[in-house]
């Protein structure tokens, strides 16, 4: 199937047209990935933790051992990324003077440290992962608008054994996954889902 | 300030213009809102679930007392509508059924509900109240970027007493609030963030 879009989807029509698609063509200029990650990474976290991560998986044989870990779902071998979804909060706090504007120089960075420490500082590892996790997923949402903008298609997928997929990729135990966000031209059709109104689900006050 | 974008904004140029505002004109059109709302509702959620919701606060005195709610941050009084964005997976639960597309009929439904009374009948109410936020997240990102595609700004808001801010809304205890979000034309100028190089929180594998 030849996509057709132009470079420049609107975001509603990006909204509209995205759909779940798990069968790709099997390549894809890496630029384009790039940017999509570029634009992904754009999206917005609370005290500009950042704590969202990448693992681009596009080694074949990597490809067919995850799918495994995935209950054999076929779209992580079909596209030509797939791309892993994660936070590392304690990567966050280690290294938090980082996401601190070079404009606010060295007490910038101090001050950084000191609203991470008074706010993540007396919660358990696993606690702030969990909040890292909500972080994530403003990115993968950013991801999936990102690619179908540029006329790509994802799938994002929660079906899978996360305890695997972290040693197949090396990944320490305390990141959480968000997803795994296979991406690629669709060689399929998308389904419209069923969803609720907006009259269902919002009230004014 | 007069924004003069136009009503067909790029994934890209939506994503790469986005920045916090803290400051708007007094109004909007309501049907903008809902169409921010409905484009929003469109974000994928694993196993259809769709647990996000939304209160839309437009009643002046109510914004004050959920301003004080919130630390005093006057965006709250300064933007036409803010929109509570938050979770309600009981709610899921109690109907799940509407979530099961038409065209599987009794039998789709059905499944649906053996769908989830596996996944999250074991869970905590508390545990899946975690998950719900994290799909309440996605949509969260989708109606970010749905209002600046349209021409609007918004600023994700944190910082709050949660406790306070349901009851000031009736809202249940179990519920969670991914963010207050602020919408409006902007009134001031954005600033851009300091950001993480893709090549910072990506690897190849």
């Amino acid at each position: 199937m030849q996509n057709t879009l132009t470079k420049t989807l609107p975001v509603k029509e990006a909204i509209e047209t995205r759909h779940s698609i798990r069968k790709y063509e099997p390549t894809m200029p890496k630029e384009d990935l790039l940017e999509i990650l570029r634009l992904g990474s754009l999206a917005p976290t609370a005290f500009n933790a950042q704590p969202a991560r990448f693992v681009v998986i596009e080694n074949p044989e990597l490809k067919e051992k995850v799918k495994a870990a995935a209950y054999g779902q076929t779209q992580i071998t079909s596209a030509p990324y797939t791309i892993v979804v994660y936070s590392d909060m304690e990567d966050v706090m280690a290294t938090v003077e980082e996401t601190s504007h070079p404009l606010y120089g060295d007490e910038g960075k101090t001050r950084q440290r000191q609203t991470f420490e008074g706010s993540f500082g007396g919660l358990s590892v696993e606690q702030r992962a969990v909040w890292a996790n909500t972080q994530a997923n403003i990115v993968l949402g950013f991801l999936m608008l990102s690619a179908r903008g540029l006329g790509y298609d994802t799938v994002p997928m929660l079906g899978f054994n996360p305890a695997q997929v972290k040693e197949l990729l090396g990944l320490p135990e305390h990141v959480q996954i968000a997803a795994l966000l296979p991406v690629g031209k669709a060689a399929e059709e998308g389904k419209s889902a069923h969803r609720h109104t907006v009259e269902r689900i919002t009230r004014f006050a």
